[in-house]
């Protein structure tokens, strides 16, 4: 049982250095982004004519960085402005649950203030239900507030960097790569250290009242992870309807009937497009990301409190999953320096290798980050809590759980990227995920498809046939997308589960998400120069700037793909741990598939991923059809509008995604709230476990397809468009039938890998982290029906 | 206890008596068909000049006739030739899998002779394994031969009487539809007698062996079971490529880029189109219903044989499935007559409802029937073997289960007619749905959806702006029906389960399925209007006769859809009864999702369909692909085959398509069967149960959505076709800008709703019934990877 190296007091200090390094790189980024002058008084040179190696263009044109500000502010004002009011709506939510939280786990023990013997030793007296109605309450608000300031300093950061990019394009792709992505790392950063930081704070001022009572505290704790993620649920969503209705009405009209070009500025929906880049890709995600952090901390922490770390007062060993987290902070720190410093970015093709040596590099570096922790942090080995026994875990058998979750979420990441990536040929990674595709593909067909191009010029090609072949292509190519990332989670689930039960799946969750800081970064970077594509066309800049913008944002899809990839996985995780969680809570000994209370729950949430992405697609196809009606009229009714001489009316666009994504959002938000309620209540903790086991398998699948098929139909699109080999130019120029196809294509892939599918992973973590935080109401309470008759 | 009311020797004279009525029914229709001559040597009025009501057209016109008998000859012989390709293809996979099954099974206990301790009554002796592994493989051949030459002959007498129905449309629409329907009858009739009597027979025949071990002989009688389901695998996976493959390409290349109608007779693909509809939805549709009724017969029997019924030697009570589909054969033959001699129909309109109320009529006959079967042939009470307990049965208890499964049935068939159906309003019966959707719908729109249109007509109202809009409502259409035949489901799970453990699952499947005879009936009569209304365009007949297939075709459009959807609930059923089955044969006493074993099992159980899909979805792809490269060639290197002057080389297009299904059919059959195999003998019963439960619950929802969204662009694209209302023509005429997005839609939908979609249900059923014949093998040696580790 030998202890562990480092003493408590380190542990107390090394966390909030930690945060504290990380939000200090953070600051450090944004004084680097701001010298990328805006206003006018500036030099016209912007303090760097020590370095302008590269070729400027109208770079002392002081109308066009007027022109870029003004944009720039209008794009910040409306996506302000729509988070205000999205923040009105979801604060009313806020309190309203907040209540509900506190009334029903107060309820459990008739709002008594008298200690109870604790849940899992039933011999040491705990502190009251009331109390932890109370500080679950309490961490719910704190998470939920989190949340809201991580995705609304994500936005602010990409609306601040968005027409800097555009400016510094003028002077080379480097220039513009470095600007985008220290932006990004700004986010990152400031996400994990304040995410980790809070969470510390808030178990600091916990234990003021809890003392050594670690179950009850953790317990408590939860709360964070359901604030968290309840206000992602409801960022991903309206955002994700937000910015899907605007580009699906943009494009319907301005690309598919007028023939203008993208974030052309005589479209009047072009404003709200960009404005939606940033309140879904970038706020949106933040809070995601933020919440699945939350949430496998949360996890790992309330398994921990309960094994011997909790019963031996081994403060150190329980606050393990923040000592992964911290040094997640430093080793992406050191990573973000590969692509910010030590390497140079010359050429647009060296971007995409220069993101996905991120992936790399981080993944690498934390995996020794881990080796340290595991051996400084754990005693040699340690007794870990199992649905009632007790079983014993050795420190390295620990390594290896949080080793295996980071490594597969480089391996969904790659995956994701194969099957999203529209690059002509991979040999030199790829080569290892083709064998596994030999093996899987059953097919006789795959060794030629193999040797002649990657799924997604298969799916170029087939845009020759029209649209429908397109489609086809693109759902099934989603559905061989799952096969790669299920193995890769499955094995991830077996492994550390095997070596130390939900604890191991907890943090081996916690693993896939250490590099964070990076990840976000890396996700955030791809709207920054979405938008700032958007910003060069609008201020009518040169086509030069624009082709840059546009190589950074394709590298950017894929990014994001990957980004999408990795949230999936680590929700499909995390929702284990918590479910994991849940049941040993609501002590439940076995989820039998065949008791029919089980199975019908299972059968119901396999389901639900389904009624949500109905909700969520439809919604998004009626707000675009209002969009397209808008913007068909203002082309109609506004004279001269086309030729550039009237300025379109962009205020009319904005109002109208911000209206229906308000309304929307509350019937898919209010699904997955309610969910775990009522069946928890109504039918019990055995169907809920049913429920959630079924949403899990059931959602990672459409999760993991939608994204991808999603992905995928945009860089066909970018492919043809591109032109970059022969096979590609035999399928385009723009606006040749193939490539109108392969618009239908992206088109109907908005909805799906930016609305519907990253909500899913969302909506799995959700209910899970929900059951466990009312899981001592419903162990009591639940079942009412069953009760009844 | 009391006994039951029919004696042993009643219920052997009962059951083949029942299936002989059936038999005779179905060639009493066949011969009223035949009546309608085709060849040149009958009188000019075809014998029926008593009854000349309505107009006639051409009737007299012996070169019509003749082309008529022509076209036929050509579909005919087409779909023969397909037939036995595949069935040459499939016997030797049959004969493979039979040796497999032998030794697979026979090496259990080392191919002993020696007698052996029961399974579950350990103080008794039973036959060896090595007579099961026998026995299992007889069965298994008889299921897979009883399935092929239902599919076969259902696809004769369809291709039988397409023609007919065409030269019966010249006469009006009600001689028409009589004529298709009673050939829909004949082979309805005809597959469900068929099964039963094979099945009595087989029971008898080995019972001349096993005497009084019920336990050895119902085990040994699964394997009809998985040849049944086994060939239709392939019959739907083959015929569905095969179909859609010519349907897509034909339309790719005929109706989007040359502008010439459906089945016009210059498109070389049209006789591989209509063969298609013959081979897929004709012979692979009447395999996979066969092996549902087939499996679900099998599960009710093997639970039976282990409860009280087999303990007590109680033959009438083991029989009670087989004598609930006896009773289903005599309530079909009264429902039919409703349909072609109680009621006549006059006018298009009334095709529908007549197709609808087959449904209802049968459903509420059977329920009559359902009761005095229970009553006459069970024991007041009776116990049920519920993994490992008793569980005490009443008569009146498993009535519910049956009935329960029936009237589910009913729910999902109408959900599925209210997704899929463009008919203007439904204020009668629909009413109840409405209000259903109202309470689940939890937007605020919901009210005045409901007022304006229907789903599909929602679908249709978003081709205005463009293919991309309609796709995304389509697929939410989709996502959003899956929600009521899940809870449908769900219910009758719970209170079957409830009331009589996995029997009362079992039973509750052959409820839905007894009514199979009519469901058929119906579902046939879908493809032989479609092949009527392609005949009458190619021999060139009026525009009238077209109209009257039209109308025919769209009413079996929708009844298609019902027959679906019977086909997938009814699979989910099974599937659970075989799981049941399965896990109580392989002693497992839980599935517990919490074990890691079980929940990678369900996760990548649940990945399956994805796999499946993305596989017939790619093939169906390629093959079109490959189809319209040919039509295109056709056109543009044969002279004058546009004006009519050339013929089009039909044979090269029947070749493609035969070719391409053939091929592609290999590796998602492959997956769907060895999928059992290899998980059985390497990760075990455990990870077993888990991939079969997480395939069942993932499955049946993508079954039911990608067949509802197929549907109900087909009908949102018929409906602009058939401009019937105001909103209709606002959308129309055929070739306008939302026509050709309906257009897409409907072609993207063909491979979901023919292809990936109804093989699904085999997919779920197969793999379970699979794992039920070699659960032996698998308790005993299964597991290879965990015992090695």
């Amino acid at each position: 049982m030998g202890a562990a190296v480092i003493t408590d007091l380190a542990t107390e200090i090394v966390i909030p250095v930690c945060a504290a390094v990380g939000i200090a790189f953070a600051l450090v980024q944004w004084v680097l982004v701001s010298r990328v002058k805006l206003s006018h008084s500036s030099n016209a040179n912007n303090g760097l004519n020590d370095y302008l190696i590269e070729e400027e263009e109208g770079i002392n044109d002081h109308n066009v960085v007027v022109k870029c500000a003004d944009i720039q502010n209008a794009i910040s004002e409306g996506a302000t402005s729509f988070l205000f009011t999205e923040y009105q709506y979801v604060g009313v939510f806020m309190v309203a649950f907040a209540i509900l939280i506190f009334l029903f786990l107060g309820s459990v023990e008739g709002f008594s203030t008298k200690d109870q013997p604790c849940t899992y030793s039933k011999d040491k007296m705990c502190k009251s239900a009331l109390a932890n109605a109370i500080f679950s309450t309490i961490s719910f608000v704190l998470g939920a507030i989190t949340s809201v300031v991580s995705g609304f300093l994500g936005m602010k950061i990409a609306t601040y960097a968005n027409a800097r990019t555009t400016l510094e394009a003028r002077k080379g792709v480097g220039k513009a790569f470095i600007t985008a992505f220290r932006s990004g790392a700004v986010m990152g950063f400031l996400l994990a250290a304040n995410g980790l930081l809070v969470l510390y704070i808030s178990i600091n001022l916990f234990k003021l009242y809890y003392g050594d009572d670690w179950e009850g505290l953790f317990e408590a704790i939860t709360g964070y992870g359901l604030g968290g993620s309840s206000m992602a649920l409801f960022g991903r969503v309206g955002g994700g309807i937000y910015t899907k209705a605007a580009d699906v009405g943009a494009d319907l009209v301005g690309k598919v009937e007028r023939n203008i070009p993208e974030d052309d500025p005589r479209n009047p929906a072009v404003i709200a497009d960009n404005v939606g880049d940033n309140v879904g890709d970038i706020a949106g995600m933040g809070s995601d990301l933020f919440g699945s952090y939350a949430e496998s901390s949360c996890a790992a922490l309330v398994v921990a409190s309960i094994s011997s770390f909790g019963v031996n007062h081994d403060f150190t060993g329980m606050c393990y999953p923040l000592l992964i987290s911290s040094v997640g902070i430093i080793v992406c720190l050191i990573t973000t320096l590969f692509a910010t410093d030590f390497f140079e970015i010359k050429a647009v093709k060296e971007i995409e290798p220069a993101l996905k040596n991120q992936l790399i590099i981080s993944t690498a570096l934390m995996t020794a980050g881990i080796a340290l922790v595991s051996w400084l942090a754990l005693p040699s080995s340690f007794t870990i809590f199992n649905f009632g026994v007790q079983k014993v875990v050795k420190n390295w058998e620990l390594f290896f759980c949080v080793a295996i979750g980071l490594w597969a979420g480089l391996v969904i990441g790659f995956v994701t990227e194969y099957y999203t990536s529209n690059a002509y040929r991979y040999l030199n990674l790829f080569i290892l995920i083709y064998l596994v595709r030999l093996l899987i593909v059953l097919g006789p067909n795959a060794p030629e498809t193999i040797l002649i191009c990657s799924p997604v010029q298969d799916v170029a090609d087939s845009c020759r046939t029209g649209a429908a072949t397109n489609v086809i292509f693109g759902l099934a190519l989603g559905y061989k997308s799952v096969i790669i990332p299920i193995f890769a989670i499955a094995v991830s689930i077996f492994v550390s589960f095997s070596l130390a039960a939900m604890y191991g799946i907890a943090v081996a969750a916690l693993g896939m998400l250490s590099t964070i800081a990076t990840g976000l970064a890396i996700d955030a970077y791809g709207p920054i120069s979405d938008n700032a594509g958007g910003i060069a066309e609008m201020a009518g800049m040169s086509h030069r700037i624009r082709e840059r913008t546009d190589a950074l944002d394709a590298a950017g899809n894929t990014t994001a793909a990957i980004g999408k990839g990795f949230a999936i996985g680590s929700a499909a995780l995390v929702s284990l741990a918590l479910f994991g969680a849940f049941v040993s809570r609501a002590a439940i000994s076995t989820v039998d598939v065949l008791t029919p209370k089980v199975f019908i729950g299972l059968l119901v949430g396999a389901m639900l991923p389904y009624w949500f992405s109905a909700m969520t697609m439809k919604s998004v196809g009626s707000a675009a059809l209002k969009m397209v009606e808008e913007v068909r009229r203002q082309f109609n009714t506004i004279p001269g509008i086309l030729e550039g001489l009237a300025k379109p009316d962009y205020a009319t666009c904005v109002k109208i995604s911000t209206d229906a994504s308000i309304k929307e959002m509350i019937p898919p938000g209010a699904l997955v709230m309610l969910t775990p309620l009522i069946v928890g209540t109504f039918f019990g903790v055995e169907t809920l476990s049913g429920v959630l086991a079924g949403a899990l398998v059931s959602g990672v699948q459409i999760a993991i397809s939608a994204s991808n098929t999603g992905g995928a139909w945009d860089n066909a699109k970018k492919y043809i468009e591109a032109g970059a080999s022969e096979h590609a130019k035999s399928l385009g120029p723009k606006g040749s039938d193939p490539h109108k196809a392969a618009v239908i294509g992206d088109t109907i892939g908005d909805p799906l890998k930016d609305t519907s599918g990253p909500s899913l992973n969302i909506l799995i973590k959700l209910m899970a982290v929900e059951s466990l935080v009312f899981a001592p109401f419903f162990a009591k309470h639940g079942g009412l029906l069953f009760k009844i008759f």
